[in-house]
């Protein structure tokens, strides 16, 4: 195994890119994982790893993980400690890095006129994301479709989906309207998650065909035009003064509802 | 208005402390607010704004909720822009900043029999705690129960609560297993949120009476010392490989579950 303890080097340079940057990981059809377990899980998921990076203590101290990566791996490279805090989001990292191929997702039209889903819209904090993936996952949605730069495989988003991102259809699209026109048209039930208590109560609507229900940004929720193309204004009843939820606990309870 | 231009001077440090600090917080009975929505919100709840901080630009440009805020603080200081960037914990602070005299929560034996509750059991990331504040306020909980050192005045909690913290009973235990024993005297239902797909699906549950459902750490779940003091192990059924839930959206829906 090579090793690498240059923070400068040029493989580290790039692997540091990844995971900052959503225009370079779509040019490159890659993404940047870090941790032993999520690592682990991509292998057993069938991600493509290209390259993976581990520090000489991770190598026996998460070998039953590490073991698994290195078999079904690209290139593997043995780093130093330091190197790996260069490429850590945290600040006791485990040392177990890779670069891997972005998954094929499919496509708006591969949508299941039964199916359930979230379609998540200008989320802005990864971390939401990935928590709502890790819901839809556990909640046996088919699948999540994400718009307006939604990036699944920003690392934050990463580490909270828990692995679940790299397992579930995540459908991204830079149109939602024409995805919810197309579901209208399919006989799908399009709805629009609104903070308004006179919108219609979750508890109410009929989930017996396909649904996408659509969830907003955090501070100013769902534009005006996917309000308006879907087919009805929901709401989860709010009471006091709490004017709305958290995006990903607005997004647990809403799909909560579609597979009750 | 007194000016402040020097990040050294003491009433900045101390604010600084505050907002770091768990253990001043709790010696002092003060909190440290920053926002000027939330601190005009807690204006409004009736905390005790002892001082307050504003920018130049703040006190105009937030002129609707700093005037209320002024009305009712005890000292007000202008502060500078370095000051200001100083005390706060975003890239762009507003400029406005309270310290505020912590809320009389209530006592564990205020806890009504008839009530709904969540209790969280050593939550660790404060965002988790604010966004489960502000489902519970939201759903319309009786309160929040939290132990652990789960402290609700951490300024990521208080941010990520959007004031429901401030407004919500929250009563704030050391010893959850003797609160648990108190409420099955009472008559209470006391439920263990775990991740098991064994334990009692959530959805057949009576919720009749007084409930409280625990909800564990993230990385652990609940103890074992409180699972086994509730009077029943409860779970949101999972599919797929997922193996749990982020704790906010756990929280939600299982506090969805109990005012349903």
């Amino acid at each position: 195994m090579e090793k690498i303890t240059a923070r400068t080097n040029d493989k580290i340079k790039y692997a540091v890119r990844l995971g900052e940057s959503a225009s370079l990981r779509k040019e490159a059809g890659e993404f940047f994982l870090e941790g032993a377990r999520l690592c682990s899980d991509a292998v057993q998921t069938g991600i493509v790893i290209k390259q993976a990076f581990f520090t000489a203590k991770a190598l026996w101290k998460y070998s039953d993980y590490v073991d698994d990566i290195i078999a079904k791996s690209g290139i593997c490279y043995e780093i130093s400690a330091e190197v790996s805090q260069k490429l850590s989001g945290t600040e006791n990292p485990q040392g177990v890095f890779c670069i891997c191929e972005a998954k094929k997702q499919p496509d708006a039209d591969e949508i299941r006129p039964d199916g359930k889903y979230i379609a998540l819209e200008n989320l802005q904090d990864p971390s939401n994301l990935g928590a709502v993936c890790r819901s839809a996952e556990a909640l046996g949605l088919d699948g999540l479709i994400v718009s307006g730069g939604c990036d699944i495989y920003n690392p934050k988003a990463l580490r909270a989906a828990m692995g679940s991102s790299l397992r579930m259809n995540v459908v991204s699209t830079e149109n939602l309207g024409d995805l919810i026109d197309s579901a209208n048209s399919k006989g799908m039930l399009t709805l629009a998650s609104v903070p308004r208590n006179t919108a219609t109560d979750i508890r109410t609507v009929s989930m017996n065909g396909g649904v996408i229900c659509c969830v907003g940004n955090e501070g100013s929720g769902l534009t005006a035009e996917t309000i308006e193309k879907c087919k009805l204004q929901v709401v989860i009843p709010m009471s006091g003064r709490a004017e709305s939820f958290n995006a990903s606990a607005a997004a647990a309870i809403l799909a909560w509802e579609l597979m009750r």
